[in-house]
């Protein structure tokens, strides 16, 4: 089955807004081994999107279309849909009185009849949390699914109607499951280096690796017949990647860095204080982003000026002095200074030239020195990380977590 | 002249990778009176790419495509380029020394003679900054370019050669000017019905609506045959705006919330000092997300635990014991303790509960204090948050950014 997606707005042409749906609605299509094979964006303008329906009929058995069913004059996704392939545009009884209802009970305003309006010979996607209904039709011999663009509407009618819809009627079904590696601190070649030959005759499990900086992503794909021969390639190619790249693999599948961090801090039971210079509460923001971190995480300290240094991290003035506030000493005595004053398990430390100014011969911009005090001992490093400040910073917050996945695996 | 945009790579079409290069181009090219009708992705796949091409040809004048330049073998777009067209893949002595010299500079390794391959019968786009060179070439009446979809390196070949190309080449010369009023603090209804009635009759500045949570960003687009025309009806569009909307709009252009504030901490030569709870370093990374920061951020204490709230900021114990930690008076203590422990002009305070756990019936999850001590008084105001825990975390961030931007323009 061929599919297509169809991303309707003019926000989406110019980068405005981000469209995260075809990406979503690939991969949901992809768990019931359906494959988008192209996905197309116009803006809210009428013949754009009839020309756009008329030639995703010729190339495709179902097209998934999102956006521009809203309640505002530049949303022209349904009278598009109807002039093109030669439909009228009437009201739906029953989408009136849902959109009655459902203004109604959020407390009224008026409801407008223009999200009623549906072409002829379509049959309604029900919106269980909005008021933007879907529709579908057959036309040219495809199957075209009009859903709304927001996306928390458009994945629950995409799961209760179009995906059952379609799964029925695929011919020769294939099962496709998916699964990612995520991978830190390798460079791609030394990722591609790894895994040579890894893969060599064995076609059922297809590799990728992308970098989504500044971490790594391999993908892995496994193509069957049926699900428990699909599980079973996919098992072995992950234990294969396993095998090649070892420690380098901080996650599985969509988990992020701070969750597989958050997560070790749970099972090894220990507490963490944060002293960050110049990455400015990056790293506590990311691991407050996990939901429970409070039960591990103290406190954290963003100290941006000497005085808070020393005020709030006992760093002693002589080191600031005469070895700078970007150095190893430095660096070393905000970890010792953040664990000690929190009481905490850890202490995690990071200072540095994030720039664009401030670098020096000596310490140019990117220099970042990150440290952390355990009971055990206290490590402290040197690195140079290149880039715009974003990615200095960047680059010092995946570092530093690393760190402490590393220091929490044992390895 | 209709233009059109592809983007090539699977990882786009699962989106593994987001595509900013599709945005960008169509922003650039508007900026020389050109719009883009519609765009196109499809994955690294020969047979996928023809057709694309095939189709581009026939509605388009103009095609910029990017990806699949790269060395790798799944790099395939310039092989299905020369095939759909009817051209053969020959390399280019020109480019095969570009990479040579490049990879030489770049310390060595064996340079692939793969990316010196281009159809015949097409021109050169070279790329100062990367081994992955471009061509153009006519087919069927219509100019493609391909550039690789590394975003810097396409950027620079696109300014440099494709967008001066096409200027030369385009008849009936329109000047587009764009610019985007960002706002704050209004639902989309309340905006629609300030601006009811601003543009009637004036058709030369389109004017949209774009909610890009959890601000709202008005694009206002003027359109005429002379620059001093466009400038003139944009400029009068903006400030008719502005007069609808007063301090709602917190910036113009691309200048960020975090940026608006640090510029006006710079005009107001003041310093700032934060504690935060439930935003977890949040509002510290953003703040110093910006360049420079460090001349009125003194520093941050991100407090998540009682004993840190008492040490750091001060917060006496019978608040926390009598009130709890996400209360008026807890956070109008941890402003005005940041405040004293720094020695700022101003202490900002925010706390709260993010959920998913935690709220109870009298403070529910998304229950936030917000609380700013400057030398005139101390604010403090409770507010609920709606959403995820992400969702809160990032109003709360916006707000308090908010609160600071209104203080220090003296609203």
């Amino acid at each position: 089955m061929r599919i297509s997606t169809l991303s309707i707005g003019s926000e989406l042409i110019y980068g405005e807004v981000i469209d995260t749906n075809a990406g979503h609605i690939a991969e949901l299509l992809l768990g019931c081994g359906l494959r988008v094979q192209r996905h197309l964006v116009v803006g809210d303008c009428e013949p754009d999107i009839a020309e756009a329906l008329d030639e995703l009929a010729l190339k495709s058995d179902a097209v998934v279309v999102t956006g521009g069913l809203g309640p505002t004059v530049d949303d022209v996704t349904a009278l598009a849909a109807a002039h093109a392939t030669g439909r009228r545009l009437v009201v739906n009884e029953e989408l009136k009185e849902h959109i009655r209802s459902f203004s109604a009970k959020l407390g009224g305003g008026h409801a407008s009849d223009r999200q009623a309006m549906i072409p002829t010979k379509s049959t309604v996607i029900p919106n269980p949390t909005g008021t933007a209904c879907g529709f579908y039709f057959i036309h040219g011999g495809c199957f075209f699914f009009f859903l709304p663009g927001v996306p928390s509407e458009m994945d629950r009618m995409l799961r209760e109607t179009v995906l059952p819809f379609l799964c029925e009627r695929v011919m020769h079904k294939r099962v496709i499951l998916t699964t990612f590696l995520n991978v830190f601190g390798l460079s791609e070649p030394e990722v591609d280096g790894l895994l040579t030959g890894a893969f060599t005759g064995d076609h059922s499990v297809q590799l990728s690796i992308c970098v989504t900086f500044p971490r790594i992503r391999i993908t892995l794909r496994a193509d069957a017949d049926a699900e428990a021969k699909a599980r079973t390639c996919l098992q072995e190619a992950v234990e294969l990647v396993r095998e090649r790249l070892g420690a380098a693999i901080f996650s599985e599948g969509h988990e992020t860095m701070e969750q597989a961090v958050a997560g070790l801090f749970g099972r090894r039971r220990l507490t963490l204080a944060l002293a960050e210079s110049c990455t400015g509460g990056l790293i506590a923001k990311r691991l407050t982003d996990v939901p429970g971190s409070s039960a591990f995480f103290l406190e954290g300290a963003v100290t941006y000026s000497n005085a808070a240094k020393e005020r709030l991290l006992g760093v002693p003035q002589i080191i600031l002095d005469t070895r700078g506030a970007v150095s190893s000493e430095c660096a070393a005595a905000m970890a010792a200074g953040a664990r000690m004053a929190a009481g905490s398990d850890l202490g995690l430390a990071v200072t540095g030239i994030a720039g664009p100014d401030g670098g020096t011969d000596d310490k140019p911009v990117g220099t970042v020195f990150i440290s952390l005090a355990a009971p055990e001992g206290c490590w402290t490093r040197r690195f140079l990380f290149g880039g715009t400040r974003e990615d200095v910073r960047t680059l010092t917050a995946w570092t530093a977590l690393d760190w402490l996945r590393h220091y929490l695996t044992g390895c």
